[in-house]
């Protein structure tokens, strides 16, 4: 297969694109796939894992950027070339996304004849804590040349500048930045060390940009100038340390051991689709994306809705990682897959001091989860364009789902792995604190013998304050019939009052005359009509369709997968004709104005035996981050980024979807539903600490 | 006393304000205070009372407006002399409010001379069916006048023509004009007859405006010509018939009748102030305005928010009724009161299709209540001034208090008056069923041992979507109180469901460290800021401080008085200090956005005796409909008309609270504070069949 995206052209305008599409990354941070001269206005960044911190009192809380420390700049005869301001006369750039390696060649003309930029890096799988850029340059011609090669401090922030303090320095050869956070006083250290063949005159400036090494070469014709830049990277947070030291490996050692880490996860992880290089291609790039985001550096940890690709969604953890991101992992590295519901055990108190500030108990888990749980969301997050009025939303104080959706990947990971550790390190607990905060939301009305949620918002947040949504009831009780079976021997008390609500919340069923199941109460009543008639009622283009006064509030008209996502969630307990039926129903009234949309309707169809339906919205989401697409804002809140989450639900339809992949009574089973343009899919998983080779044909299936 | 209000100027631009302030009516109609020759453009209107209709299958359904039977235009010398196109060089107008009886004299300038127009007009208190008009002319020169005297069918609707036939005819010196509406086949028909004091030549014109009489006098110098202008108005749905013969009778003998039908009202309700003029005539003229539309004609009908005085609001009737007019009536004219609660009991029906549509029990009653008591409330009702959308507000779905505050009044009425046989004809029935409708609006936390009300808006209508509103969960409990003493001798399971719901209904208590209740859950927590730093903070002038996104939803400033109507309810229930402390920290944040405001603050103020915070929170209410104040548009939106509750909620300050009249096992009693102004307050009621003079003083009190 072709792991590479290529780009034989330099077009400034899509800067922004390529530094979502083409990033790089090692779960510790991810370097979005700009250029080395690019300075902050171009949107480069080093967007760390795990890190928090506000620039002022009143900005959002968000991830923290790292120095960028792939900055170099190049001048030649006291010239500078440099993107964008400087155009070349050849551009060529790719990502090799087996490796995550990211090359490009620059050919600038002068009066003189032609300057040439390669340059190479990478974000190691082998030392988390490094990036390693190879930058070579020459010309064909005599001249002289200067590479100015080092930290740049001045970097892309989107709420302002994150360091009340930033020390610089430099000793044997390296130079050193030692950034501390405003809030926090989180230390971010930076150590780079950089090498060049040959002999030039060397000097450090150290001025309010950076921190950098000047190399001063007298070029010879056609000659080869190579400089090894390699950066530590490391914080006063970190969990484990980096070993390596820089003075004595280089680029290319470097370089072996981090391929060598990601032919492991290839070797797991690669999925062959015969008759359909382009899935084949998107998929495995949505796996790339993946990996190149998953904490491996640290035993708790998670994956942001934006990858860490920027601080969009101020770099926080929302529903995504557990209901699309988690299936992968499962099933091809279970160490991250408890790494990620580590985080949530770790980050319980902020769950349940969100819980006692909304009247509840237990654990309520932030909508926008950051270092501690405490819910990063703010109440007014959008801007009416028509207005300029903040608009408030309910995501924080009525998306409830997020408890119950984080259960239900802990009990997918203990069903699947049979680790029972982790329930007693802090998973039973939070099974028990996330059934006590369903159970202090519940209300019961006097007249009924029902148990209720009200006053929610679903996966389909264009329906804020709402009763009864079938998702979330579904998952509370989920999670109540867990906590009953994790409690029944041990806390009868609390066993009793679980088996209660489990047994009385109420669950919408589907309704006669059509099996379709009602998103919530009332849902029914709403105007129907079709998304595109909706779109004619917009008062300008882009506005936010949900809220209060939204266009689409008083309609049918859902954002996202919603009863779906319910039904795939629970699609053993429900026959294939209601499946179908509420496939039918519902997708057509859906704008899918979300990335966690097309994958949940493409598994339903999958589900349901229906491949051909399934096929463009599984293509949908794996293209999420390989489409062209240039306009990343929302007015001026930047919404740009990767889309991990579609990365997984395109993993998700493509292995438990069109594959069947299913786990029957502790053995694999598979129920394939292949498109018509796949001939044969070759994969493996672990399950029951074996690797398992799987062959699915349009006719037969292989476990070994 | 003086009863009039007069104007020595014509200003064209005032005739909203004339229109509403002099409006003159009978309980059957309104007729605004406008001239003869008005057409639709200066906003005249005979509105009916209780007949409802819609002009369009989309359109607002709203009160119908009366074809125009006190229209005359006045020619001489063919020149056309009418106000506002013909400037006058003389003008004045007045109301007599004792007698509502409106008198205008108009002189013109002519190249000969002046002509001279003097009216005088009533609706006919004695048979509620008659408009009755005398119309004298004269010019200090001979001329030819012409009059065009008749019914103006070309008339003024906020939501578009009424009728979907007219039928104009004429015989016997009658013209007739019978009126069908679009949507329910009402029939409205009038009959008027014109007597001249004059031969003169008489013709008929029957066209698209109207049907008139035509009177072309040969007019001689300083001789006054006087048409008598009376005119029946009837409906397919009135409840009595007129009996007068128009032919039989003249002006001065039904003025008479009238005038002796008012002598009775003013007989118990004048309230004498000494010391204190302005607030007398104020207090005065806010009794005329009540009975000005009190529903004498009728023995179940109510009283619109905005009286007789425009279709605004859609001549729907609120909560305004029960709670703020109610009182005088019960304590003048009982007969009145029990006119306003059978109306309810007539209406239960529509109220008991209200709560099944949002899925409760019993009789959940109108937001804008009509003549069936469907909800005549939109849900999108405000248009964002700065945005253009039409905003969704909960008045409709979720002020849930109106049913409650229907029940105090019926409750009032019977301890008052004794008169249990309204319980037997559907009182104790609407109580069972506003009784099950809370009862299943109820939720119950599994956690808690409480009841509550979830979701709800209170008087204060800036915060939506409360739990636990103080008012509504109190007025609440008050029901099933009042349902259990109802049921408990006849009924035991009601009896049973409904002390279990009065004992367990949470009602917020004053906290601790300064005897404070909250308006709602979490009401404390918003932000504390004064009326004024919010004012500041609008987009644009005017704009609502409410809905999803108003600048007042997130803080504690409110729209009107919430829990201070609660405590002037209850007042019995709460110790002086109590009422104090709420007084203090609640009025300060109030903005006072409503009529129903400031009188209660007012009577707060009484209660706790402080009748210098009172008096001017008082005048405001009493006030409020002589004010001149212009501008009665919203945008596009008319909400004009005069201030019915505002009149009620003055005459219960005045009397319940400056003069402190109550009742207590079964005796007048009498706890004055009166404000500085006040020497002395005389006036009557009746209680137990009975008709008592009161005199309070600033040293004594005497009942007889």
């Amino acid at each position: 297969m072709d792991f590479k995206i290529k780009f034989n052209q330099y077009n400034k305008d899509d800067s922004m694109m390529y530094g979502n599409m083409l990033l790089t990354g090692n779960g510790y941070f991810g370097i979005r796939g700009t250029f080395e001269e690019y300075t902050k206005e171009m949107y480069g960044a080093i967007n760390m894992s795990g890190i928090y911190d506000r620039s002022e009192p009143d900005a959002w809380r968000e991830s923290v950027n790292a120095p960028n420390c792939i900055y170099v700049k190049l001048e030649a005869d006291k010239e500078t070339y440099s993107l964008p301001d400087t155009l070349p006369s050849n551009h060529y750039h790719e990502l090799d996304f087996k490796y995550g390696i990211f090359t490009r060649k620059t050919v600038w003309k002068t009066n003189k004849g032609t300057i040439t930029l390669e340059s190479e890096r990478f974000a190691s799988m082998h030392d988390k804590h490094l990036v390693c850029v190879k930058y070579t340059v020459f010309s064909d011609y005599d001249c002289k040349i200067k590479l100015t090669s080092g930290i740049n401090t001045d970097i892309w922030n989107i709420n302002g500048n994150h360091f009340a303090k930033v020390e610089k320095t430099s000793d044997n050869g390296y130079i050193n930045c030692i950034c501390t956070t405003i809030e926090k006083n989180i230390e971010l250290s930076l150590q780079e060390y950089d090498a060049i063949n040959t002999n030039c005159k060397k000097s450090i400036i150290n001025d309010e940009n950076g921190i950098f090494n000047v190399f001063e070469i007298n070029a010879k014709k056609d000659e080869k100038y190579v400089l090894e830049k390699i950066t530590k990277i490391s914080s006063s947070v970190d969990k484990k340390a980096s070993v390596t030291d820089l003075k004595k490996t280089n680029y290319e050692n470097l370089k072996k051991l981090h391929i060598s880490e990601w032919d492991k996860i290839w070797d797991i992880s690669f999925v062959e689709i015969k008759g359909d290089k382009e899935a084949e291609k998107a998929l495995n790039f949505c796996i790339y994306e993946l990996n190149a985001i998953a904490p491996r550096h640290t035993d708790a940890g998670s994956i942001p809705a934006r990858g860490l690709s920027a601080q969009v969604y101020k770099g926080a953890i929302f529903w995504d990682t557990e209901m699309f991101m988690f299936d992968y992992f499962l099933h091809t590295d279970v160490s991250v897959a408890r790494t990620l519901i580590n985080y949530r055990i770790k980050t319980m108190g902020g769950a349940m001091i969100k819980a006692k500030e909304y009247g509840y108990e237990g654990a309520f888990y932030a909508w926008e989860s950051q270092e501690d749980g405490i819910d990063a969301c703010s109440e007014f997050n959008i801007i009416d364009p028509v207005s300029g009025r903040p608009l408030k939303t309910h995501f924080r104080d009525k998306q409830i789902h997020i408890s119950a959706d984080i259960i239900y990947a802990l009990k997918r990971y203990v069903e699947y792995t049979k680790d029972y550790s982790i329930l007693d390190e802090g998973g039973k607990e939070m099974v028990i604190q996330c059934a006590l905060f369903y159970r202090s939301a519940i209300v019961k009305r006097l007249n009924s013998n029902f148990y209720e949620l009200h006053n929610c918002i679903g996966p389909d947040e264009y329906h804020e304050c709402i009763n009864n949504n079938a998702y979330t009831n579904k998952m509370a009780k989920m999670v109540f019939d867990y906590a009953y079976e994790l409690t029944k021997n041990d806390d009868t008390e609390h066993a009793l009052m679980f088996k209660d609500c489990a047994d009385k919340l109420y669950i919408p069923s589907p309704r006669k005359e059509d099996d379709v199941i009602e998103q919530f109460d009332g849902y029914f009543k709403m105007e129907n009509c079709s998304v595109e008639d909706l779109k004619k009622r917009e008062y300008t283009k882009g506005e936010y369709w949900g809220g209060a006064y939204g266009i689409a509030t008083q309609t049918q008209i859902l954002k996202q997968a919603d009863v779906a996502t319910m039904l795939c969630m629970f699609k053993d307990e429900y026959s294939n004709k209601i499946l179908k039926a509420n496939f039918d129903y519902y997708e057509k009234r859906t704008q899918h104005g979300s990335s966690l949309s097309a994958c949940m309707y493409s598994l339903l169809g999958c589900y349901l035996g229906n491949a051909e339906s399934a096929y463009p919205l599984f293509m949908t989401s794996a293209l999420a981050d390989l489409k062209e697409e240039r306009s990343q804002w929302s007015g001026k809140v930047f919404i740009g980024g990767t889309h991990p989450a579609s990365a997984g639900g395109a993993w998700m339809c493509a292995i438990l979807g069109f594959a069947g992949l299913g786990i029957k009574d502790g053995k694999i089973t598979l129920n394939p539903c292949l498109p018509e343009s796949f001939e044969e899919m070759n994969f493996k998983i672990v399950y029951n600490g074996k690797k398992h080779n799987i062959k699915v044909t349009r006719t037969k299936c292989f476990v070994d």
